[in-house]
């Protein structure tokens, strides 16, 4: 089954206490497009510019992602610079150079307006919406989003998750989003405004999935060394849709295995800057690291 | 399987934007024996002062807990003043009154000191190292901690870990006690100083285990409402030792179901303020989420 993924791409440059990535290959419809492209056909809309060749092109063509909707402008690509502490949260923003980006208007090419699974990266909550009317027949849509889009448009983005059956967000936006403190009751008020499936990503803690009556917590995958965190939300988003690409879906989804992939796929993402460590993963190294989430949470029922 | 737990037992007084206690009985010897009484005959070591009446005994002895080591001192039973923000995480200690427990010694009676099982809970490490001296045959030592110990005795803390079997401690004081703000790396640097057994304690992202070859990860039960978090980290104590006491154990400990039945108290532990919830606690209740944590990580190998 094939996904369209709708997102940015970008040049970063990042900081972490343990290296450097200078104008590294990034953007959250790219890590999202590696991810995914181990589970399912990956078609990815997105801008970039004139500075932006086919050496860049070539990791991405590598791993069998059709980049055909990736628009070349007049300017340059949208870069990142951001430097992150020991704790490896947040990162601090140091520079953001939209570029051709600023007037990104995502365009699908008309052969793709009826990919059944539909992933609305990262952007502007009124070019999400937009991108959703020219995909009318997708059949499983899902959406991400940021603190600036929850503080700047809130009303768009609230008529955006009104069509959404899945919102991915990690835990300080969606306390942002609703006001509420409360994961439980913060995933309860964004159900009642669309979204069925909601999935608080939650970084070194791990992520929760509230979908119909079901609540699945999944700790991450303990890591000795994380390198660069850049990307793990995107890398989780690739592995979790990829996965129910990979599987079929109907009314119901698979979410508790969708959770472990996109935490299989994020944890590898983070052991290197950029795309690196995808860029060389496995199959068994994959199915590895499944079975390791499986003894890392497995315990017996009481006697 | 008895028990002993030296620590505190104190009138705290608490206000999180839930609600308030007043001058209600805390103490971390008083949140662990409360939640290990469930499972284990627990003997309580500890001082009040002569405001600690019969009645503030009933309780404890209601829950069969012994308290004939629970000693009175001329003066006044220790106090703490703390405040909880909308996240729940580290309270705002607003007064610290010590009373009585600034000199404190405890005293383990003789008939209690071939106690098998042996909880130091978080007191200055001379003193947890002094009562270690008092019971020289306990087949299993499990001990806690603060960042005020860490940070004034460190090298006190160290020679009292080197005969420790389990540590429990969270994310905040273990990233302090090494320098090492990675867990897994920091849980290997603890237990090369002596305990074969880590447990990380997370607040509301849950628990992490690590032992000999095995790490296990358990996310915190997602509650809706949080009334008071004061003492969770003493009842989740409570239940796994209390476990571990209940079952018996031999070189190898059980401590995956042991990390569950203490996320189970300690989920009932925040459900109202001082033991309220514990106090009415019953053995259905305490199943029931235990299943609910089945259900909760529950997922199904790859396909």
């Amino acid at each position: 089954m094939s996904i369209l993924v709708v997102g940015s791409v970008a040049f970063d440059t990042v900081k972490t206490p343990f290296g450097e990535g200078r104008e590294v290959l990034g953007g959250s419809a790219t890590h999202f497009a590696v991810s995914a492209s181990f589970w399912a056909n990956v078609r990815l809309v997105a801008v970039v510019g004139e500075d932006f060749t086919d050496e860049h092109r070539r990791p991405l063509v590598d791993r069998g992602i059709d980049v055909s909707g990736l628009a070349t402008a007049a300017g340059r690509t949208f870069r990142w610079v951001g430097e992150y502490d020991y704790d490896l949260n947040n990162p601090r923003t140091l520079d953001t150079q939209l570029n051709v980006f600023a007037s990104f208007r995502p365009e699908i090419p008309l052969a793709w307006r009826d990919t059944p699974l539909l992933f609305l990266a990262n952007i502007d909550p009124d070019l999400q919406r937009d991108v959703l009317e020219q995909v009318p027949r997708a059949s499983l849509v899902a959406a991400d989003t940021m603190n600036y889009w929850i503080a700047s448009k809130p009303e768009s983005l609230k008529a955006l998750l009104a069509r959404v059956r899945i919102l991915l967000i990690n835990d300080g936006e969606i306390r942002q989003l609703t006001g509420e403190p409360n994961l439980v009751r913060a995933a309860a008020v964004v159900r009642a405004w669309g979204p069925r499936t909601i999935v608080i990503k939650r970084g070194e803690h791990g992520v929760l999935v509230f979908d119909a009556e079901t609540v699945f917590a999944l700790p991450a995958y303990p890591l000795e060394a994380v390198l660069d965190p850049t990307g793990a939300g995107d890398a989780f988003a690739g592995g979790f849709l990829g996965y129910l690409a990979a599987r079929g879906f109907g009314e119901v989804l698979d979410v508790r295995r969708a959770a472990v992939v996109g935490s299989v796929m994020a944890s590898y993402q983070v052991e290197a800057f950029s795309f690196d460590r995808l860029a060389t993963l496995t199959w068994p190294e994959i199915r590895d690291r499944y079975q390791k989430f499986i003894h890392l949470t497995r315990f017996d029922p009481l006697p």
